[in-house]
């Protein structure tokens, strides 16, 4: 039986993967005076009289929204909120099981963004944290800008930012095993939607000096980028004026970081790069390029997003820590730092003897790495002071 | 230590009065294979092909929402829906406790009526119910109303029409222990609020043929009436012209049902009524007139919302066991017809030797209640055939 019909009986038997649980019991009076009436009175006029005291009485300390309108789901593509349910379910599990945190599923039956912003506005007091998920660019860069300037508790698209935090971690043990220096290196980013354009951002952000974007067209400039995200990056890397393809770009190139479609690396063009090179080939479910085709043609270090492969880029590795250390932190918002910080987290837990071209980036499985992410994000939201 | 010091220490040590639980282990590749990526594709495919599916494969079948803006809670008043929150809390668990319904809290950041219609509306697809609470009169006729037009799941304000359940479940033993007839028997119904129209309604529904609204101007009249839910009930109960006060209501009535204020009713008011009166003076948390009081104006039954004095209408009694009854039975909605069937169920549980004027309804922690009332609900809804 193939793991597609295994998960369709198993979702059918839980009908559901979570469930709420009550953490007191309310069996008579006495229980029912405290938990609810008239007692509940008191901590209602608590968060009245200081909306802080929110967090004290009530799980909004440590209950994170998934939100999603379902329009960029999995390799699925838009197929609608209600649709997308599963997944998100799933993402909750995996809040909790790894990282401690309550997480409740809110998919949207509208797919526009001013809908969206207003609806996550107008529900988010519940809410200690908004993880947005499998929205699709350009609308999830606007969604999330117009959210974290309204709202007072983090806000973090994780297809952007939690893809990116991996890959950091991936990158900065590849070079290390490599020996090659962050900001001599060569990289290119390729398929700039949500994932990609936040991978260049943080690569940027951590000291990347030499990146190559490119989408559908080639590399981005300032002929073939018409939307505002990719503007931007060709502004982020003075690309203005270079021309050429994907295939131009990689000559010579030390890094390759694809979030784009199958089979759109060549070996030739493996070959064109650097001594050493290092691949992420994270189109799903077929990547870039084979592994062992890449390896084949002179690539160092691959990694995918697939775990029957090695070094796999699982976001698991990022979003439960993260909100872990956001929510114990107190932080108001997840910065550029806090992501780096992650990253760094990740990456420092492969020993130097361990590390090798088959091991660069922690299993998901690893139970070290949520409490690892999350003490790091604690310490940078705490030293930023960006907390309540 | 007093019930609020103690219910404050407790929602501090709870921090959260309920949590999210996961019902599979993600330990390993194969587990995370099934319960997310790639096998949670199948589910999202099936619920593509058809919406139904996502109350086979999600939680839908079992989530209701418990929405509140925070304009009218407990005896508190519009504290907004931040400082609601304990109370949303404590209902989720009762939800669960005793109905087996899992239910979280989503409490608004704006009391505009549009927008709640509209925000409920975009998130709704998330459950299969949704709960509205503590919204003040008259905004809840109309939110209700709307999003019973706009939505294919059951919508059910608790204010309203659970509190108009349990009393009705009251009024059916009342009068079959005084030996007085539904059709016959004059009905005073006095504040009307949310949980005071929805009363009127029900009981008129049920086959009260005599009944006198008052509101703080005293009966309910054409030139009194200016709100459209007052003005509806003017009409119903054909008050057009009838004027006079509270007072002037009760003398001769048989029953009185009180959601307003504490103290309005006196004992001479109870003197003037008929022989064994039957009194719900259930203003919170001080009562319309104190039980003893009324008992010795010559009352025969009163019932109150506290747990401290006999015959408490508590909404507990209804709320879990109808969205479990319309969860189970797929229904679209919840009619008056479902509404009255509970009403009977919560009633019939007192037995014939057991009835006693200190005894007219079970007590909030009866283990009959929920699944009788499930049952009741169920089956009306069936065979009204108000069902997906």
């Amino acid at each position: 039986m193939d793991v597609y019909k295994k998960a369709l009986d198993a979702h059918q038997k839980w009908g559901g993967k979570w469930q709420v649980t009550s953490k007191t019991k309310v069996d008579n009076k006495d229980d029912l005076a405290i938990a609810y009436t008239p007692g509940v009175a008191q901590p209602c006029l608590e968060i009245k009289k200081d909306k802080q005291n929110a967090y004290k009485y009530t799980l909004k300390n440590n209950l994170v929204a998934v939100v999603s309108d379902g329009s960029a789901v999995l390799g699925l593509g838009n197929i609608g909120g209600l649709a997308g349910l599963p997944v998100m379910e799933g993402k909750c599990i995996l809040f909790k099981e790894f990282g401690g945190v309550d997480a409740i599923p809110l998919v949207l039956d509208t797919q526009n963004s001013d809908e969206i912003v207003d609806t996550i506005k107008n529900v988010a007091i519940s809410f200690g944290g908004i993880n947005l998920e499998d929205i699709s660019a350009p609308r999830c860069f606007e969604i999330e800008q117009k959210l974290k300037q309204i709202l007072d508790i983090p806000v973090f698209h994780d297809d952007q930012h939690g893809t990116a935090i991996v890959v950091l971690a991936g990158v900065i043990n590849s070079l290390k095993l490599v020996g090659k220096k962050i900001d001599q290196a060569k990289f290119v980013v390729n398929g700039m939607g949500a994932a990609g354009t936040s991978i260049a951002k943080l690569l940027l952000e951590y000291g990347v000096k030499h990146m190559t974007c490119c989408d559908k067209d080639g590399i981005l400039n300032d002929d073939n980028a018409t939307l505002c995200h990719h503007k931007e990056l060709v502004s982020l890397t003075g690309s203005h004026n270079k021309k050429g393809t994907l295939s131009d770009a990689l000559a010579g190139a030390d890094v390759f970081v694809g979030v784009s479609v199958a089979n759109c690396v060549t070996p030739d063009m493996v070959s064109s790069m650097a001594k050493d090179a290092v691949i992420f080939a994270m189109a799903n479910p077929s990547p870039e390029i084979l592994p062992d085709i890449a390896k084949q043609a002179g690539a160092k270090v691959v990694g995918s997003g697939r775990s029957d492969f090695a070094n796999q880029i699982n976001n698991v590795l990022a979003f439960p820590g993260v909100f872990r250390g956001a929510l114990d932190a107190k932080a108001t918002q997840i910065t550029q730092q806090m992501k780096l910080s992650a990253a760094q987290a990740i990456a420092s837990l492969v020993g130097d003897d361990e590390l090798n071209e088959n091991y660069v980036i922690p299993s998901p499985f690893d139970k070290r790495v949520a409490p690892a992410v999350a003490k790091a994000v604690f310490d940078m939201a705490t030293k930023q002071g960006v907390v309540r």
